[in-house]
């Protein structure tokens, strides 16, 4: 614990979990504290013991976790107006947790007090130091959340300091500062806390901020810059409307560029992985712009930057990508050279060195395909099946002979496909609820016997382009298709005036990329 | 022009393009200038005039385009090193282009200037000098982004100033300080902005981000604080890598919450809807969680969230979410719904006042759709139909009964349709490139004979998106139709497991609400 150091507190799997679209199961909750503490958090809050049968549960089980850099902390309310917290069911529920750390919150917001709770304001006091002072007195450390704290010191600065006393005098270690509706601008933020550090000179100071500016990572560094020492955000920025402040951001940028440190030593480099990890297991779509952490966060497209990069990486990129886990990635466009082909095919570059012919038999390949309306750029597995070939060591493990489509308007797709595995013919059909739905089976149903570990493989997504609007429903169509095999994901594209022509290509296409990969064909897959 | 007067430099066709996944058609192009224009804008940035054959043919046909908000601009760099600025291919370009404003960026840092131009520091502020001159004289506004101008200030301050200095002296309107790799933090931009305005007093400076750190908003704003009165950004924040500054949120910052004016009075309504459109266009999957703008950036999740926000709003919402064009997710039957249903209804509004029943049947059905995966936004003839129908108004032009569909690996696709018009059942076959225009060529045959004004309606774009990607090629699929009769187009939506179902929707909606506008049923039609 030097003196630069923040600790960071993640509330991914309670204030997280207020996202729209997010549903954990216990499992999901439990390999993310896994995941959470081998990267090293020090706090993670798991959830409001009580609220819900899951949450119960989730306690229950997280009693038997060898957690070995983390700290388990359960959130909920103080006692509500004009009881005892000892009886309280909610206080009751957060000492069943039998968690290190309770965090309550209360309210900071004069106007809330009277329109949310309807209570009086002195009540309020009341509710949060009593709260506190039982929480202590029955063994736990009590993290005291300052609900709407901004926008009350805004409304009424003075009750809102009051508020906040209740807590620090009732033995509260850690007072968090909340900006709820995430409505702050940095420098409202920076001067909020500067009054209440004059105020309370001795107290820890944290910093829970929403990303309804999108500034809750702007927010969150001010804070720090201010004076304070304990951060809460969540993986990936998932949160309740936009979200709450994403520590993917605001972990590199205090190591990498703010001097402080956040995490046990060398853990840095786990960040993308963990950051896709936990969106794997929040099954969300990820965000590929994300900054650090997203497949496009170094991913270079102008012929300018390109060349450049190849000279010199810093001189497009902010950070040596490696340090947080992700890698620079060239994508390729109408203004490719051969130089960015070897830059480009991940684990054949050497093979392209030796042999010039073959790369720029590839490149001519490639602007030809392109011309006839394929990119790349989001296709690298068809890309590295193209690279393979040109190589002349792309392995015939199937080969497509036939397929055929019934659609109606009442019924399901039915296809029929044929292929050669080997000498052998596979004929086999399936239902679908779409026509690629039924390609997809089908398909996977004439390989499976063949290739077991198909069953690994999911398309998780597929997007479709119409190409030249002025041919109207002639017009060509490129289809792109994502899939992964629950570690990693690729993606490859198709391209023909029949959308199903298309998807079947793109569909063949990222099937015998997964069994290439699997085959040690290709050395690299990219991360997803 | 108040003194409060931040103008925008949208680049959303021309760095935003950099993106990854983007792939603007010149239509899209031209939608998109139109819609900024609408919204108020002051400068488009369109594109690099001579990069490519696309962004030649965007600027001629830009030519022709009446803009009432804002101007257009095109961009490029400096002359060659030891060239002439006259003779120089890039600037012979940009000229040719005939946009009022030109852009140029230049080298600000001294390590680039040797490492990707490969010049002298000398010749450098020359090329900047000499390019800035020329364009000048031949009669246009030239802005000039200082490419990397903060790391070149950290590495060498007085060269970067010099660089400056090259561009002011020759007549430069507005030099923009650009985060190129978009590591800055905010104080550094406020900081180093500070130094730049005491050496330039009276130069117009103007800021470009990056979002590499997640912090392209708030360094803007941190410019803007600084004295910066031009800011660069993006739509939905696209760009290269991790995009560039979110003019969405910077916007609704600068207007809301920093007293700034952006835009004409009352435009800051059309954010969402202008983004939304944007996005269709772009057709990239939307980021729920935008600020501001984004679905689920007013939608209320916790319970007590939502218990709190039915009794005031304010409790959880930073901004009044009409202030934006958004709208609070949680109030399902309130006024201001029924008078969006109003505003959206084009040439109805008067029925509806005059029918709120109608208007409120109309907004249960559209939450109904939106919630099974509609989309509106970009969808107006779908949404006039479905009016048209809440009101009894909608005529029974024909009515499908059966479509079927055979697709092979050889061969054509062929579409059989049956329908009904009035009391005749018309059954014809049509073969295609592809199902959608074997369906679409059936259906027009079928129809051909009663309406014979069918003829003039052509597809002009197709768009397929998948809306729940986990599952796979058993996902949902939301296709978007544009037609256009030559003089006008609109857009129609279907929605469905099955690809073909949903074109088969959207195909038949779109030449219906064809034949109801030539039947004089609806009085408008969105404009394109």
């Amino acid at each position: 614990m030097t003196e630069s150091f923040v600790e960071i507190y993640d509330t991914t799997l309670r204030d997280g979990a207020q996202g729209e679209g997010l549903a954990y199961t216990v499992e999901d909750k439990l390999k993310i504290v896994r995941a959470l503490d081998e990267f090293g958090v020090a706090y993670i809050e798991g959830g409001w013991p009580g609220a819900n049968p899951k949450d119960v549960e989730f306690f229950e089980r997280a009693k038997s976790l060898q957690l070995k850099n983390t700290r388990l902390a359960a959130f909920g309310s103080t006692r509500r107006a004009n009881g005892i917290a000892s009886d309280d069911a909610v206080v009751q529920g957060l000492l069943a947790a039998e968690t290190p750390i309770v965090t309550i919150f209360g309210k900071s917001w004069d106007f809330h007090v009277d329109i949310a709770i309807k209570t009086t304001l002195e009540e309020n006091l009341r509710m949060i130091a009593d709260t506190v002072s039982h929480l202590n007195a029955c063994g736990r450390r009590v993290f005291y959340d300052a609900e709407h704290f901004f926008d009350g010191f805004r409304a009424n600065s003075e009750y809102a300091l009051d508020s906040l006393n209740a807590a620090v005098q009732a033995g509260a270690e850690t007072i968090i500062l909340c900006d709820t509706n995430g409505g702050s601008l940095p420098e409202q933020v920076a001067e909020t806390i500067a009054l209440v550090r004059s105020r309370f000179p001795n107290a820890r100071l944290g910093i829970h901020c929403h990303n309804d500016g999108e500034l809750a990572v702007a927010n969150t560094l001010a804070a720090v810059e201010a004076g304070v020492t304990h951060i809460q955000g969540v993986f990936n920025g998932y949160g309740e409307r936009c979200g709450n402040a994403n520590l993917c951001s605001v972990i590199p940028n205090l190591e990498l560029k703010m001097g402080r440190q956040c995490l046990p030593p060398g853990k840095l480099k786990m960040l993308t992985h963990t950051s896709r990890y936990v969106n794997e297991v929040a099954n969300l779509v990820p965000n590929e712009r994300a900054a650090f952490v997203g497949r496009s966060a170094f991913a270079h497209k102008g012929g300018i930057h390109v060349s450049a990069v190849a000279r010199a990486k810093e001189t497009y990129e902010h950070i040596h990508p490696e340090d947080v886990g992700n890698e620079t990635r060239v994508l390729i466009s109408d203004q490719s050279g051969v130089s960015n082909i070897r830059f480009k095919a991940d684990g054949l570059s050497e093979d392209f060195q030796k042999n010039p012919a073959a790369a720029r038999d590839l490149l001519a390949q490639l602007k030809t395909l392109e011309h006839e309306g394929y990119q790349f750029e989001d296709a690298e597995a068809s890309f590295q099946l193209l690279a393979l070939s040109a190589l002349g060591r792309r392995k015939k493990l199937f080969e497509p002979v036939e397929y055929r489509i019934w659609i109606g308007s009442s019924g399901d797709p039915e296809a029929i496909v044929r292929l050669k595995v080997g000498d052998e013919e596979v004929h086999t059909a399936s239902l679908g609820v779409g026509p690629a739905h039924a390609l997809d089976l089908a398909l996977r149903k004439a390989l499976l016997p063949h290739y077991p570990q198909i069953t690994r493989f999911h398309l998780i997504d597929y997007k479709v382009r119409i190409l030249d609007g002025e041919k109207a429903t002639a017009a060509k169509t490129r289809v792109h298709v994502e899939t992964s095999d629950g570690e990693r994901s690729w993606n490859t594209v198709g391209v023909g005036e029949n959308i199903i022509a298309a998807t079947w290509q793109a569909i063949v296409e990222s099937i015998e990329y997964g069994l290439q990969v699997n085959g040690q064909e290709i050395k690299n897959v990219m991360p997803q």
